[in-house]
């Protein structure tokens, strides 16, 4: 299934993606795509309702209506640095031994088309395409990789967008530079495992203005999500409709040479294969 | 007013304390001192009413229940690192030019008295009494200091209990040695600011098994409350109910010579002047 949520910010309803442009309606089966949804198998519950939808033609056109982050806000979003090896490679880094964890303050979750705004002062806002995974169960102290992937809802594209002054020039540590409001567009699906068949295998795409900036694909992901939620459920307790987002492959604004950052007006399109794509403005922060 | 929440974890129930052991119950005022109830200006709106209770003699007796955290999970935890001066002399480290931020996963909450869970391979884990901060409006581009103090709802006892190998010696960044489950103890209440005086000049003590190990004051913070309040909100937007953990004085394990770290049956008690005090004790994570 691919869950998305439609309407304004703040009251989107849940409903479940066909193709582009047509849903199955579930705002009446379940509240939201939230924690309490996750946590009580709510993909599994509507599953059957939703078949039964399609076999009986219960399905509605978008019409232009606003797509909003296939999930409601998240307890925490939790980032995985320098996790790709074609960008430790170009970088000349080592791929770290284990996982590098920050995170961002969730509030920064927005629709995956929604204008993205530089915040005041800002001199480098920058782009980082990522494959975002949801938890769908609780996870503390998972012992194996092989049932951590029970723990995972689903897969998002998703945008870290950074500020790297802030994330690196002032005093630290990264969350500084990762939390500022609209830094983490999300959607327009939420695709569930059986859907997306090998995840790690999936092209991954971000243009600005139309010219190719990052292109790369999830086989160059070193730690990947099963791994990351057994691994981070040592440190943490990960909470059902928690986000992670696995970090980003070479060509941000801060690899270029000379280095290139956002401005208003520009326009940054993503995609990953079977996930989707998404495309937000950017603005001035007001 | 001093806030607090008692009951079963996850069913708390939320009163005003008049003293050390009784209280006013408002749970049919509010449904919890959550997000809302602080966004919605709820700390002015029960005053009138508490007082009148009080007025009236309806006062409770606490008779050995269970007190929580005096708030429910917040959307967010922000740490500020290296923030009192006398630990900076002690380490001969400089005060950091600006504030250094980090955080915690929120889910790290727990009651003042509950037990610290020690986490499953730990070998390091540590105490930091600190001065905690309930933000009470939200808070986005706050222009000056003072307006910054109209966002804070209170004041409170926390201990940001920390595994230092997990911080320091697995990649980083910090976030991932301060997450662990119980690590946010914080209580017994939440005290507005009208009722704490001058925040600026708190004892704040922390003892291990009876031994003084932290004995400071607030008057050693180098950023204050009403300064963090208006620096975060230039990086991220604060949400009604986030916390913020000030920092630590001298005298946590990681300081000591041989360092000193947790282990089962060790008992912390913790204090801060006019915010009350708080014991945990301390075992091994099942």
């Amino acid at each position: 299934m691919r869950l998305m949520r439609i309407g304004e910010f703040g009251s989107e309803r849940p409903v479940v993606a066909i193709d582009e442009d047509s849903y199955v309606d579930v705002s009446d089966l379940v509240s939201d795509f939230n924690e309490e949804f996750f946590g009580s198998d709510g993909i599994e519950r509507i599953r059957p309702q939703v078949d039964a939808r399609i076999a009986a033609g219960e399905v509605k056109k978008l019409a232009g209506e606003r797509i909003g982050a296939p999930f409601t806000r998240p307890h925490q979003i939790i980032c995985i640095g320098l996790n790709f090896r074609d960008h430790a490679e170009e970088t000349g880094a080592e791929v770290p031994p284990e996982p590098i964890i920050f995170t961002k303050s969730p509030n920064t979750l927005i629709g995956p088309n929604d204008s993205v705004k530089i915040p005041r002062k800002s001199k480098r806002t920058d782009w980082e395409i990522e494959l975002g995974v949801v938890v769908g169960r609780r996870a503390r102290y998972v012992e194996s990789v092989e049932q951590a992937a029970n723990h995972i809802a689903g897969y998002v594209v998703v945008n870290d967008v950074s500020e790297r002054e802030f994330q690196l020039e002032r005093q630290g540590q990264w969350s500084k530079g990762k939390s500022s409001e609209t830094f983490n567009p999300a959607g327009p699906w939420l695709v569930t495992p059986d859907e997306v068949g090998d995840v790690g295998n999936l092209q991954m795409r971000l243009e600005l203005n139309g010219e190719v900036k990052q292109d790369s694909s999830t086989n160059q992901i070193v730690y990947d999500p099963a791994f990351l939620v057994h691994y981070l459920s040592q440190f943490l307790v990960l909470e059902p409709g928690d986000l992670i987002n696995t970090g980003t492959p070479p060509g941000v604004g801060l690899g270029h040479k000379p280095e290139l950052y956002l401005k208003p007006g520009d326009v940054m399109t993503l995609s990953i294969q079977r996930l989707g794509s998404s495309s937000q403005t950017v603005v001035d922060a007001d």
